[in-house]
């Protein structure tokens, strides 16, 4: 943190400033420049609140200098963390696909898609057995029903499964039967289930909020790594913006930054941030393009009769070119190293 | 719903839209126009997914015509909702201001607080004793400790009092404590948490996600009133947007707009909002113009040392101008009748 | 700007950043921290670019520290513009009202609003002469005819007029008719208009652009000071963020930021914010509540008849009610001297 | 445009819509609903105002259902739009490279960029020549020099050029000299500087607004078009969002949603869109991935000396990597039939 004083700041606000970073248990450092006085703030454990000091008098501005995360950090582990599910690998130098229907509707919808899906070549199957809908009408998933088709596929296929958590209260139950547990968007800071994510055995992929900042992404997750639990994933799936002839924008950047930042995977879901089915692969393919360590996309063979969001999914034919065209994209594109 | 064909639409794609429709067991109703054909969707149950359509041959938009909500439509109750809490009205015809710290941080902090914003004019107490923090490292609240200071100062003022519940697990506590259950903007699409506020046998304060449309959020109301509890009081806090010279924006358009769509109560949380104390007044002064029907500020006595949200608390006798001037605002707008 | 170095950054890695800092003619200051160093850019004339530092190796971060405006600066003048148009005064003090169409559409037309707008209180004209369209094939202004049109409400009533400038060419005709020239929100970023705007007799309204920052907001005003003209009255409009209930965002927030760092007089356009007449009236007062100057309202009294945005124009009767409630609003809020 | 009625509205309130309707010129279409009666607007030339009818009595909502544009619509043009210059092709079928620095800073620099570049594989040289600059204090560009010595490097490499225009005075020259002219995306709405376009000769590279949609981006396209030129090339540049850590945020959405509304060809510039040069490389390929028409990269030799956006500049051999690897993904991608 760095508080820019006024141009026109008496020595009395100056010491005022002090003594506030000093009452905070930090070090203040009086920096003079040119023609006013700014006070670095060392330290700190911990965020300090930038705003904390924008009311006092004689008080220009208050400027964050340094991350808040640690755990996830690439300054305190700068080997990516690489994470192995079954036979499927995700992290640096992997290329990991994950598909299957938006939600299981029930054993042989769940057991068509995932055929095809694992012969176009996916390493991992996805399905929702309890779904956050907008509205109350819509219809929420099969529960554990749902979990007990999942595990079936993971029998039949060999596939580790994907399946979202929505609550502390079913937490037990989802973990028993998924490989890889989601916490979707709208709970990315819904920190107690963080907290309990936080203990579980499984690897947890985390979907970035609609309007979170990477830092607040970060941070969720090390929600999850503060309690003992190393294993996340990240999963970006577009931000809310004023465009709408897509669903969410899709923010692309995040995967170099995050990279940077971070040492965990980041993966890319196409299918939410499109929103619609025509969309997808071209996003897939700008995903897989810009280094992202793989992709979760949505297939259904019969979408237009899907009970969630069948307009995204694509049909496994379309999945089929998608798998073919972001694998030849990811031997041209090899891992950066950063500029 | 509203699916607008391309120019150049055959009759067989025509068809196959509306055996879509059909399949969703709704009516298709064709409507030729000047030069396309669009194609009505009704006796839809619950919302009809427009991007269904989107990707069919022959389609060129489809696009969504009336709202999804029910219990919380001014189309299916016109007279306002009005919110009985001890001696406080929340509803149509009254101002109504709870004020209080952001965190209970002791008793002695909470009484002297609670007895300025009394002596101020404030109706209801607020006080967090559960905080949803975007780092785990940062103080989380006192937790129960937290609800009991809470419970004597109500005892000690008469004031009901108002406190944030994060999660099922904590619910009973929070609700056997509090007047006023609040939902934090964090949790607005926390399904199982509404799901359990729509059987609490308290108000639910339910402030809107920073990234949340209209009607989403009162879809989130929907949640709670489809459960049986029909006391729900909506609460403005700004929202993410690209400035950054405001924690967020306030979107107070969205006063006009809910109270058009809805009979529910609309407050508005300008401290959220400003994240800094001298955009306080000013915002809170504009919520009150704009007819929300009452007021959530952040009041501190020693805001540089408080342990969450400091710095947009407001000084006493900065909260007491505050009222003084809402109040005389209030008598000049009396509440519009929608033009 | 400091330039924040990686934990792990080398002393050579140090002095390259040194080396730029110096190669563009400012003073680099380094600043040991706890565990990295930070090096402050000082002297800088006009602004650095934060992202110069961000590709060099070692280098964490660049964070702007200064605001690169000067002459539209609170810190360069302390004392606040007025400014005098005939017998309107814009500026602190003063609650000043612009009404009329938006767009001139004939001599009965604008005479009639006119006469309605004066009646009701409003201390300037508003009319468009020239109108920026987002179709080519929507009505454009009736031009000088329009401008002439003005030109006699002002001989008839006394009122000065307000009207917007599209482009060079026509500057100079704009310039004789009007009283005040106004710079639309398309054109904040126009930077040939802006210099031509500095050159201008006439004092300047510049509206926010639609996605501007304060920054770039005062910035463009810096434009218009730096040719000479320091007649610049600010209006925010709204902004354009994910929120769809309204045709913008109006941000209230960015009055009280722009009292504190600029001395220029603000005002506030809820028509254009709106977009619909059910939101204008609570937004003008919420915005006079804010502490604005004044409001720029757009008035019709056939708005269903109207050329151009008639579904945001208020009836005559629509806007005396406004008057009388802002006017009394203004008397409750007095200037805040800020906190 | 589909006029949505309240339940409750009266066939009085029904006919006063029709009336208004029907006052436009338009054909009104009453379509009685479930419970509700929506009214179709047909017939209308150009776009009619959503909110036109939002205000009267008994209407709930209006619905735009049809797009305002005509020359640029894929359902007026079914063929896609290729434009020649010199020895490039930009469109359909094709990959096109425009590579150079910001500025144009002197000869030798421009020359040693060029050979560059055109090495690498670019087919068109870019660099500005007038800048369009936040602060009045910042380069400003070379003017005339600057394209004389555009001209020169035309003539020395046979590179087609690309620069900016900023106004109606300087046109002439510029397009005496470029053999693309850039409309900036700060001008994407000045409507004089499109007419003026639309009377060129030259093909015209339309960067999207900073916080335009896709319709308003394709109406300034019209504008040009309107005028009589067809050549318009359209640029996607990133868009404004609350995301901080790029500069925008690139949204490739746009590319399969121009493709399918348009036949003119779209572009990406990176280097605008990530403001920092690690982005750069990893944005290049994913639009490429997403089937853009080509790419507009900045490129520098001594990117800490350039006057202008030296941070998002690559570096030589870092656009040689971009070239090789945008080629090979090309033609993994093909042209995408729209599924």
């Amino acid at each position: 943190m760095l508080v820019v004083m006024d141009k026109s700041a008496t020595p009395e606000q100056i010491e005022q400033v002090v003594k506030v970073i000093e009452g905070r248990g930090c070090t203040a450092r009086p920096i003079p420049g040119g023609d006013r006085v700014s006070i670095g703030v060392l330290n700190n454990e911990g965020p300090v609140d930038a705003a904390l000091f924008i009311g006092l008098p004689g008080v220009k501005d208050a400027v964050p200098i340094t991350k808040p995360y640690k755990l996830v950090s690439r300054e305190t582990r700068t080997a990516d963390t690489i994470i192995q599910v079954g036979e499927a690998t995700i992290g640096k130098g992997y290329l990991t696909i994950i598909a299957g229907p938006c939600a299981i509707e029930g054993r042989d919808q769940a057991m068509t898609i995932a055929r095809h899906v694992q012969k176009a070549g996916a390493q991992l199957f996805r399905g929702g057995a309890f779904k956050p809908r907008t509205s109350p009408y819509s219809f929420q998933g099969l529960g554990e029903a749902g979990l007990k088709i999942l595990a079936g596929v993971r029998e039949n296929t060999g596939l580790p499964v994907v399946t979202e958590v929505m609550d502390f209260q079913t937490f037990d139950m989802v973990e028993h039967y998924a490989d890889v547990v989601q916490i979707g968007t709208r709970n990315m800071q819904n920190f107690s289930l963080l907290k309990r994510a936080g203990q579980s055995y499984r690897p947890i992929l985390l979907k970035r909020g609609m309007a979170a900042t990477i830092e607040e992404w970060l941070m969720a997750a090390e929600y999850i790594m503060a309690q003992g639990n190393h294993q996340v994933i990240l999963c970006e799936r577009g931000v809310r913006t004023f465009v709408h002839h897509s669903r969410n924008t899709l923010d692309l950047s995040a995967v170099p930054v995050v990279k940077k930042e971070s040492h965990l995977p980041i993966m890319v879901d196409p299918s939410h941030a499109a929103g619609r089915r025509d969309q997808v692969l071209p996003l897939s393919r700008a995903a897989v393009a810009a280094n992202a360590h793989g992709l979760m996309v949505e297939v259904h063979h019969q979408p237009d009769q899907a009970l969630s969001d069948g307009a995204q999914s694509l049909y496994p034919e379309q999945f089929e070119l998608l798998c073919r065209q972001v694998r030849a994209i990811f031997k041209v594109c090899g891992e950066d190293e950063p500029f």
